[in-house]
């Protein structure tokens, strides 16, 4: 058996997110389903999380084992060929036999996209949450530093999730794009909690707006209560990035 | 009556381009549907030029004649409320009482979208056309700059427009951006032939993959036969980025 790691870009519209389900596309299912069809054999694949309905991906990764003469290159083309357009792998190369997509991720970093505009955008529209209202950029990124480090991020986490510990290691966090009406926000961590970028992008535009301070944000974040958070950020405007390993 | 000036957004897939045509959808039959419900009489509205189907727009720009008691404004959001999100007006002031779309624009900037690299594109696959040999932009750009001035563009020209000349002035034409996968083609114009910038957009992608060399690429143009330069570029990589007047 061999062990295949890829590297997939998507574009979520219109998936019902990352993992298998039965009645409903989604990107992992489709992956397997034509992995299953090139090396003629049941293939089921590994992602390094679960991205949820309407999110994208430039750098998802996953993993398969699997007994084949298909050389890597071979199953990136196959893929790719049969592959319906919203879905790419970008690579497929072979891994140490033991490699995890999920469980040997070092660190993920997400990106989120604002169009700060008074009008909305026609082009590219499903890539980015159009907030009408000036947004001030210095507010967030002062913000944003108050993510990094080592901390508790319960306030900015949706229930029903399963998980051990609330706590995450926060590597780099800001926007690394203001110049113009778009609005990039970075944010590189150990793990995520389920909605965390989401939640904590939708905290950020209520810091942006005026409706709370530098402060404010801080102490939110320290008191690990999800209903002080702000709403939850569309799905749209966000991209799993990068996974390093 | 008032005249009135519009600059519209708009994400061509799906669309049969820019002129209404009775049984299909276009940017100008939506258009006019959503403004003649809004301002509750018959609106006909005359675009800048036509875009083909599939093409993009920035910065189209539009004018109508009407008389009603809205405001400018009041017109913009009614038509942003209704219309449906792969159209959106970015602006609508009053103009001159003769301000005619087409007859005064002065210049005309297209862009084009060219991704250069191995593997096709999952996220913004609608925007750019996909050319997975690596291009070599410094011959597309040295070809280029005989585009500049005033020629004679016949030989990049698709047959069946109706034209008294095919001479049109070059103001600018050039790779604004070439730094990583994506390359960006501006060319600005005081007018435009049938298919001119796509023409000219696949000749420079036979320069940059070594099918033609640049002097050959000036003799293509001062040749004036649709035969001998490139295929047709596709339509989803274009984009009507901005008319002036």
């Amino acid at each position: 058996m061999n062990t295949y790691k890829l590297t997939i870009e998507y574009d979520g519209t219109g998936f019902s997110g990352w993992q298998r389900q039965d009645d409903r596309p989604t990107i992992q299912g489709e992956l397997e389903a034509v992995l299953s069809r090139i090396l003629n054999q049941d293939i089921r694949i590994h992602g390094s999380g679960r991205t949820d309905a309407g999110v994208h991906a430039m750098g998802q990764v996953a993993h398969f084992r699997a007994e084949t003469r298909l050389a890597p290159g071979q199953i990136l083309k196959g893929v790719n060929s049969l592959m319906r357009h919203s879905i790419v792998l970008r690579d497929c190369v072979r891994a140490a036999d033991d490699f995890h997509a999920q469980y040997q991720a070092r660190s993920k970093e997400y990106r989120y996209y604002i169009l700060n505009r008074p009008t909305p955008n026609a082009v590219g529209r499903n890539y980015c949450w159009h907030v009408n209202r000036p947004l001030d950029t210095d507010v967030m990124t002062r913000c944003s530093r108050y993510l990094e480090g080592c901390h508790d991020f319960k306030a900015f986490e949706n229930t029903g999730s399963p998980r051990s510990s609330t706590v995450r290691e926060v590597f780099s966090a800001g926007w690394i794009h203001k110049e113009d009406e778009m609005l990039v926000f970075s944010i590189c961590a150990s793990g995520f909690l389920k909605n965390m970028v989401r939640n904590i992008v939708g905290t950020l535009k209520d810091a942006g707006s005026g409706k709370l301070d530098t402060k404010t944000f801080g102490r939110i974040l320290a008191g690990r209560d999800r209903s002080l958070a702000g709403a939850t950020a569309p799905a749209k405007g966000l991209f799993l990035y990068r996974v390093e390993y």
